[in-house]
């Protein structure tokens, strides 16, 4: 078997897209594929099933129907890098697979997160079960480091062993620890060798790009995501360090607030439909005051979010 | 709506049962219930789907058809308390209404454990959501307080606001916590208006019992049941101290090992079925270094297992 080339991977900068909710709590294809297609239009693509898109708080029935949906919805499934990885092996298995049926460019896979201080022997053998059970030399699996979130790490030495495994298969890593040390470990590590390093987030963008990287996946690309999209565009021009301030001036004001709430109260007052607030317990909506607050500071630093809810 | 009555509320000592898998990881529903007729020989309830169950390894289906085959292998539901908290609201409820459907004695429910640092508000709206939507006056569902593993805690305050808004309902507690003045701060402001607290382990069991506790939910149980089971018929007679003291020997040997598999390990070499020793990514088997220095240890402890694999 062949390592498969790379001229296909997914680039730039994707989005964790938030999942929208009825008033009964479940989700909300309809709104969930108008939110992608703005997010296209924007060069962004589609990491949906993420950390900021509640995903761990939908089944994995819930997970397929809503891929289905956005793929009917006639969403190029070549953007799509969904996070498929569960707690329970059986599950990860079924949605990654079901990822590959659709065409997905790319899964993003959580290690297992419920058993802390598990070992590397048993996360390697978590990843390598999926991918044997999956099957399919079309797989390009990212892994997914957030251990402020999953409390599981993911160490250098179990990206090497997986790389040794599944050459071309293991494509890359979304590093999401918030350290640029260790981003830049692995950079320095694994990117000659055609590893695509994600940062988490926009603020290590610029950085990551002159290290080697690949863009970044980031929660607030949900609701900036052109200047984020065009700094990866510009990242060799005199504007990039520019840019990249007035990136970090309106992540700094949504990092005043519980994250995912506040993104979907942004997009709820931008594209003027107030069901987006909605979460899933055990979030809570933001309060009516955090609400006005957030609005006051994005309306001061001059934020626009062209074209949504057109 | 009248409080339910208390007097059919399950007590005593339960066993998070621990689950048997086939060489190809899926669960063995046969080899699982002559486990749990084992255990209710040795009068050890069984809090199948705990964490020593690896039921955050096993996806929602694999959970109801397991909980199927339990109940049609004629195992009396009552003596029932799996666990049904789940990340996904959904699931959550799934797999609750399905354990009311086949008269669960209760529910052991963890809270949705991906988001870290949610708020009280958050966990209550879960609970309370999925005690709504399944809708059954018969349901006594105990929260599970496991930090060291969940990383959300259960508050006194959140039990307090529980208590108050489904009185009854809300029976009681699993204190796995590992601290002591936890269980006692829960036993001092709830056991006596009816709230039942198990002890996290059989460390404390002697200790609950004495402050107004109900019994306790242990791993070793799963290996020891019977000794354990005797403390609390027998935890007011003179001979309690003793048998306590006997309990943390044999507790503290397990201990000294990755603690899921040491159960696996050793039921399957007291019950000579070799394939007990299989455990699902992302755990590890003992290695046989690890299984023969455990066996050491608890022949020199002239450990017993009276009557597995008749």
């Amino acid at each position: 078997v062949s390592t498969p080339d790379r001229t296909d991977r997914i680039r730039g900068v994707l989005s964790p897209v938030v999942t929208p909710f009825k008033a009964d709590l479940s989700p909300d294809p309809e709104r969930f594929v108008r939110q992608c297609r703005w997010l296209l239009s924007q060069d962004v693509g589609l990491a949906v099933f993420g950390t900021n898109s509640e995903a761990n708080s939908l089944s994995t029935e819930e997970k397929i129907d809503l891929l289905d949906r956005v793929v009917a919805g006639g969403i190029d499934p070549a953007r799509l890098m969904p996070g498929t990885g569960c707690c329970a092996l059986t599950d990860s298995v079924r949605l990654t697979a079901h990822a590959m049926k659709l065409g997905a460019g790319g899964v993003l896979m959580l290690p297992p997160f419920y058993y802390k201080g598990v070992s590397d022997d048993g996360l390697f053998r978590s990843f390598a079960e999926v991918i044997e059970r999956v099957g399919d030399r079309r797989l390009r699996l990212y892994v997914y480091h957030i251990p402020p979130v999953s409390q599981v790490p993911i160490t250098l030495g179990l990206i090497e062993r997986l790389l040794k495994a599944y050459p071309g298969i293991v494509a890359g890593v979304k590093d999401s620890s918030g350290d640029w040390n260790n981003t830049k470990a692995m950079l320095d590590a694994f990117a000659a060798g055609g590893f695509d390093v994600f940062a988490g987030s926009e603020t290590f963008l610029l950085a990551n790009m002159r290290g080697g990287g690949t863009g970044c996946i980031s929660a607030t690309a949900n609701v900036n995501p052109g200047p984020i999209a065009k700094l990866h565009r510009e990242w060799q021009t005199p504007e990039a360090d520019a840019q990249q301030a007035r990136l970090d001036e309106i992540r700094g004001i949504m990092q005043r607030y519980p994250m995912i709430p506040a993104l979907k109260a942004v997009i709820a007052r931008y594209g003027g439909d107030g069901s987006w607030a909605t979460v899933r317990p055990p979030l809570v909506a933001l309060t009516a005051e955090q609400r006005a607050a957030l609005a006051a500071e994005l309306g001061r630093a001059a934020f626009t979010m062209p074209g949504l809810g057109a």
